[in-house]
């Protein structure tokens, strides 16, 4: 019998979610059956996207439920194998919960490959979701080519220090935007970008006109990770013609009411002919392959950088989510379990 | 040396355009030199976009300047010609003045043919700018494809009644959305709509029901004219991978900060995969032939219906033009001078 701390969601925030949402529960595991791991849980994936699964609403993904684990992208070991593709040593990439240990389907597991000089947690970051976030963003959706100029948000963030450095490898010019001074520092001198403006305590004017000397032809693709007060400053930048993958708001996560109003973003897209495109990561699965092939080589070259920040141990959780979706993380935000 | 009357713009509205911004000035004309025309205006075309162009900001088209005439899309009767192409009685669609008449540059003027059952007004509406504007809309931006289910707002109106009528014929379910009991009775008895739903007096979520009953498969299109409530009801109802043919959003053009918060409608283009892309129908003119090829013979065979709203003198086309951004036209809004 194993027996596993789970961190559970027990109440649905307003604005930023505090620890008061959380609490920790333990239990004893059921005993896996055929088709079945048991895995002890080593890293946790935090994303800005499961703060729209602790509301009530249906979107993509289903809510979390109440008085039940957190849930997202791991990395585990194997304890215990029911399933000939498996045996105790191996790391998975798997879909599991906020917890210690756990009991998961193997079909859902993906075993990494032993003896890589890659560590296990870039599968949950520049090899996982969010370095084929990047790929898919740049590539299936803005239609990134040569030459042209990109503008990426929260470039030393997950997502965007990717995008930015799979656009300089493409030969793009690349703006970046962060906030503060360090993130803006690093994204130029780790994560390929040209330049990069700091939003912080500006109003979208300022950053506006900061970003029209950055850009003297204009800005040719946006990778929306934000809203807020950059996309206001970008959109009087953008070419005719110009694209916008949007890939998230984080900005507007917790505070959809803090946003202008819809106008200010809606007349700018006719004026500017601009062609927005919302996607979602999963929905592009069937490429991965073509993500793999151009991005594992650079990886393992060195030639792609990404930085993580590491909160250590499950009751760490709730507090590194909250600094998330504040921007106070680097690059990937991680949870270390064991 | 003809005499002319002019519409002159004084003043930059605030809010709907009202009297004060407009002076009806009097002036001779120069003569024609070689290569011009001089023209008796027939016909003024009024359109949404010209109360962006009464703003001071750079667009996609200039500003009107202040204290000349204000201009636009004309059918006029050449009574002088100082170029080979044209003669005298011959009619032209051009670019020109809201006047009684002008002296215009022969190249930016074509000329309609004669003897045509089609009246030369048409080449204001069906076969001009609204008619090539829906064609773009449905065909090159959204892409529509038999089967799909399109909302169209102001389906009553010059691009809206084209725009639905064009997409039955190709094939789609047709729901409307319209300002009144009589326009939407319009819009299903002769504009190509299988139902209609007036947005009068409803707020987003009763209209979003209303939508969901009418659409029981969702939204594949949306070919939006008017932002406001319209645009609010409809986002929840698009389905995933669906696209939006921006062309305008007439509710917001007198008052922008009355829009939601743009929050509201960036959140759902992510969640769902939009495709949104704003566009204007003056990049399309390489594609006025195919335009020509489907409509013109459905046009003279009679199937496509549309309507007109005439203000009658220059001196009515100020009245008109407010009329036309509170929805008071059926179909397209012109303006008779002679």
């Amino acid at each position: 019998m194993t027996r596993s701390r789970e961190l559970h969601l027990v109440a649905r925030p307003t604005g930023l979610p505090g620890p008061e949402v959380y609490h920790m529960a333990e239990r004893d595991l059921p005993r896996p059956v055929q088709g079945e791991i048991l895995v002890q849980i080593r890293w946790l994936s935090l994303d800005p996207y499961m703060r729209g699964r602790m509301n009530d609403a249906k979107s993509y993904v289903e809510p979390f439920r109440l008085n039940a684990p957190l849930d997202g992208g791991v990395i585990a070991e194997v304890m215990e194998s029911h399933d000939p593709g498996f045996e105790a040593g191996d790391l998975v990439l798997a879909h599991g919960p906020w917890a210690e240990y756990a009991v998961l389907k193997a079909a859902g597991a993906q075993k990494l490959p032993r003896g890589s000089r890659v560590p296990p947690q870039a599968w949950l970051s520049v090899l996982g979701m969010p370095g084929m976030t990047a790929w898919t963003g740049l590539n299936r959706i803005a239609e990134a080519k040569a030459g042209e100029t990109i503008l990426v948000s929260s470039a030393a963030g997950a997502v965007g220090s990717l995008a930015a450095q799979l656009a300089r490898e493409k030969g793009l010019r690349v703006i970046g935007v962060a906030g503060g001074a360090d993130k803006c520092a690093q994204a130029v001198a780790e994560f390929g970008c040209d330049l990069c403006l700091d939003h912080r305590g500006k109003e979208a004017r300022e950053l506006s006109k900061e970003i029209a000397e950055a850009a003297p032809h204009g800005v040719d693709i946006y990778f929306e990770n934000v809203g807020g007060t950059t996309l206001q400053a970008v959109l009087p930048r953008m070419n005719t013609f110009g694209r916008i993958a949007l890939c998230g708001a984080i900005a507007w996560y917790n505070d959809p009411a803090s946003a202008p109003p819809a106008s200010h973003i809606w007349m700018p897209i006719i004026q500017k002919r601009l062609r927005v495109e919302g996607f979602i990561v999963s929905d592009h699965a069937a490429h991965r392959g073509a993500f793999f092939d151009e991005v594992l080589p650079l990886v393992e070259a060195g030639k792609i950088l990404w930085h993580e920040t590491v909160a250590n141990g499950l009751e760490a959780a709730p507090e590194a989510f909250a600094g998330l979706l504040q921007g106070k993380n680097t690059g990937k935000q991680l949870v270390r379990i064991s």
